[in-house]
């Protein structure tokens, strides 16, 4: 499957989840074997010799593609998760939602000083949850070699925001404008 | 890594999430390269001739043993989410909780009469969300081959809860008593 082939099987519901709002559904990508082979094979192309040795997923369609890319990449998984969903001692950021700020966690044993970290999650926006995964990252002084996403939405601040961190971003599709 | 080194990897957290409960944690196994990657063998090797078309992974775990094991057996994804995560319309089956009870979900769309599917999560205890999922994937007549896990407390009701409902399940390692 080329590209466009692979953007077709997203589905886009529009006024999701209010007026104005496009939302980008992996969900339905996910259900065809071949997108989500052609998807996972095209996220870790850039990483196939940069010696990962942990993926930090986002919750939760970041599992998705972090779990699947760690069984490609031949490397750890850590979840990045919603406060109360860790059963043991965590470090925790802070990312700021429309109203109000949220937080995310990883175990404090997830990683460590010197290893090498991918940043993974099915899709990229405001850059909210990512910039705050990045803290965590580097915050344990991790060599953090990058972030990859299914999606970018492209008109959207996430990607500048991660370029402004000096966190080198790949994506595989992209969607602009409406 | 053998099944004994795969069981040490998985940590057990006493008295959470309250007292009396052991707590066993995959988090820490999905660290470990290694783990990860047995896990994932043992977890798809009984339905690697099974002619699996969907794996249906239940929110949130679930997502990272099924994309996994999605991957490797070639097959799509469908995620079995909590109330107001899915983007489209769903169907929804109702499992209880120790107080009051919730439901999963699966877009409408996700699986059809007749496709050969795999329930996947990372942990079978009490069987609560397994069994709604298998509600929802007989109540489209799809064909559920079984269920697959990577960790199964055999004292608790779960495994006999698909037993009864004519559901194999598999799962890779096990803990009993405390």
């Amino acid at each position: 499957m080329n590209i466009d082939q692979l953007k077709a099987t997203i589905t886009t519901i529009p006024d999701y989840p209010k007026p104005g709002i496009n939302f980008r559904d992996v969900t339905s990508l996910l259900q065809v074997p071949e997108a989500l082979r052609e998807t996972i094979r095209l996220m870790c192309e850039p990483y196939r010799d940069s010696g990962i040795d942990k993926i930090v997923a986002i919750e939760a369609r970041g599992f998705v593609f972090g779990a699947a890319m760690a069984l490609e990449l031949g490397c750890g998984l850590v979840l990045a998760r919603k406060p109360g969903k860790l059963p043991r001692a965590t470090r925790a950021a802070a990312y700021t939602l429309e109203y109000g700020e949220n937080t995310l966690h990883i175990h404090t044993d997830a990683i460590h000083a010197g290893e090498r970290v991918l940043l993974v999650d099915d899709l990229i926006a405001t850059g909210g949850t990512a910039e705050a995964t990045v803290e965590l990252i580097k915050g344990v002084e991790a060599i953090l070699v990058g972030a990859a996403f299914a999606v970018a939405l492209v008109d959207l601040p996430g990607l500048a925001k991660l370029s402004a961190l000096s966190v080198k971003a790949h994506h595989v599709i992209e969607f602009e404008g409406d």
